[in-house]
């Protein structure tokens, strides 16, 4: 069973109209609404691969229970609400981000010890997303650390300070480039170079997301480069968290690792053919496997 | 005591940022919310100013447990969910208003079978806003009914067809300059005889509610032209309730049409001075009441 962890759910909701202008009022046809945050995008994907997950995390009440009535999932209803991400679908796309609202205190260790007591049954742990405010920094390194000592794989979807806080533990860390950029403190001129730089700082595998020029990946001593099918067009959102769920479920079936970037790539493409975060095309997904491009590459650590 | 009925509430959210770009993600600073439609501002307006007041309606459970914190209020927890009016604040002001949720089967008849219960207490019933689908267009006409009936003066702040429902009913009506023209069928060129020939169709009061020109009235034989405090500037959102918690409280009270008009005004006034739906500033509305002028005017049938 796949455990994955969201620090900071969101209530995905998207309103459609004809046309969207500021300083106008408007009515909205067509509300549609859905749990999300990247963790629960990732276990959501899990669930419908037919691969055992369980997602936890923290949220208020009602997100606690509406998302158990979806999936197997335990959120401990330690915020004051859950933030919305609004999407309004007009002539072109628009997005408004709440901001995450404050974690009671003590809600980290309360989440470390429901972990505790659910990470020796578990083949992989996945933490995605960003953190309510309130939650510590290096709760996704406490909780890759607790995952390591009980031998499970962990992967890490972080951005920022929480990935920061991350380098060292040795999991999977899943940066973009930015955040590697970032994380290096220079522009990501030669991006093998970079992950395993990256890689070798860290202490354990790092995959660069490039979006639709796919991955860059370092680990075991090799380092990879992932093409996936030309020419995919959709929605990119929930394209990383279908990778991430790839990536987990090769850690915890044990996979070599080229057949698990294939299965991460082929993922990501499936998704960005399907209108909403959090699920994949399986007929795509099937025949995008055998389009990903996975080949292994020399580099040169600078 | 007072009872506000609010059919199609609604929880406004404001989202205040620098700038709204049509196509850009935007993380949004500053969140707020609050419990509103137009009966439950009416309410809390009726409550502010220290008048025995009983919001009633439809909603679901949650906001009926949250609004009955805030005020003393009974909504049956008939709709799937409450609506959102997001009022996005920048540069200018841009509104989304989502569409009611759909009201379960016999929720009109348990509202009228709780009002009925109540109506024999009250002084003044108010019936305010839009209906949720699902809900009877003739509902607020049938609840009119019921608190004629019962000896108890009723206001009626509707548009459309179920303000049409309405004529007829010999409840206080409080149409717009818009509602009224759709409901004469023709344009408003002389506001006194317009309304006068209202009242004569519906044989009840009508108040006709004219932004910052003021109201005109038809009560008992007489024409009352309402004129507010001049230079009055802020956020008209909720003026109208706040002139309707007026209207009821001096229906509730007996008291003669031209002192319930100057309160009416001046509330409003008051309402728009403030920044939020649902109050009005004490010490404006003070100052206001003497500076509103009230006179009788003559008017010609058509």
């Amino acid at each position: 069973m796949i455990i994955t962890v969201t620090l900071n759910p969101a209530i995905d909701v998207t309103y459609r109209l004809p046309r969207l202008r500021v300083g106008e009022v408007h009515r909205v046809a067509e509300v549609t609404s859905r749990l999300g945050g990247k963790g629960v995008n990732v276990a959501r994907v899990l669930h419908q691969l037919g691969e055992p997950t369980h997602a936890v995390g923290l949220a208020d009440h009602d997100f606690a229970e509406a998302l158990a009535r979806e999936l197997p999932a335990t959120f401990l209803p330690v915020l004051e609400e859950v933030r919305r991400t609004l999407v309004v679908v007009a002539e072109s796309t628009t997005s408004l981000w709440e901001p995450g609202r404050q974690a009671a205190a003590g809600a980290d260790l309360r989440l470390l010890d429901l972990l505790t007591d659910r990470i020796p049954a578990a083949t992989a742990v996945v933490v995605s997303g960003s953190l309510a405010p309130g939650v510590p920094t290096d709760l996704p390194a406490r909780i890759a650390r607790l995952a390591t000592a009980a031998g499970v794989p962990v992967l890490l979807d972080l951005d920022d300070a929480a990935l920061a806080a991350a380098v060292g533990t040795g999991a999977v860390l899943t940066p973009n480039e930015d955040e590697a950029a970032r994380l290096l403190g220079r522009p990501l001129d030669d991006p093998a170079a970079a992950v395993a730089a990256l890689a070798t700082r860290h202490g354990g595998p790092v995959v660069l997301t490039r979006g639709h020029h796919g991955l860059v990946a370092y680990a075991d001593g090799s380092c990879w480069e992932v093409t996936p099918p030309a020419g995919v067009t959709g929605n990119p959102t929930g394209a990383g968290d279908a990778a991430a769920a790839g990536l987990a479920r090769g850690l915890a079936n044990g996979r070599p690792w080229p057949e698990i970037l294939r299965d991460a790539a082929a993922l990501g493409a499936a998704a960005v053919v399907t209108p909403v975060a959090g699920e994949i095309d399986p007929d795509a997904y099937s025949s995008f496997l055998a389009d990903v491009r996975v080949s292994r590459i020399d580099h040169e650590e600078d």
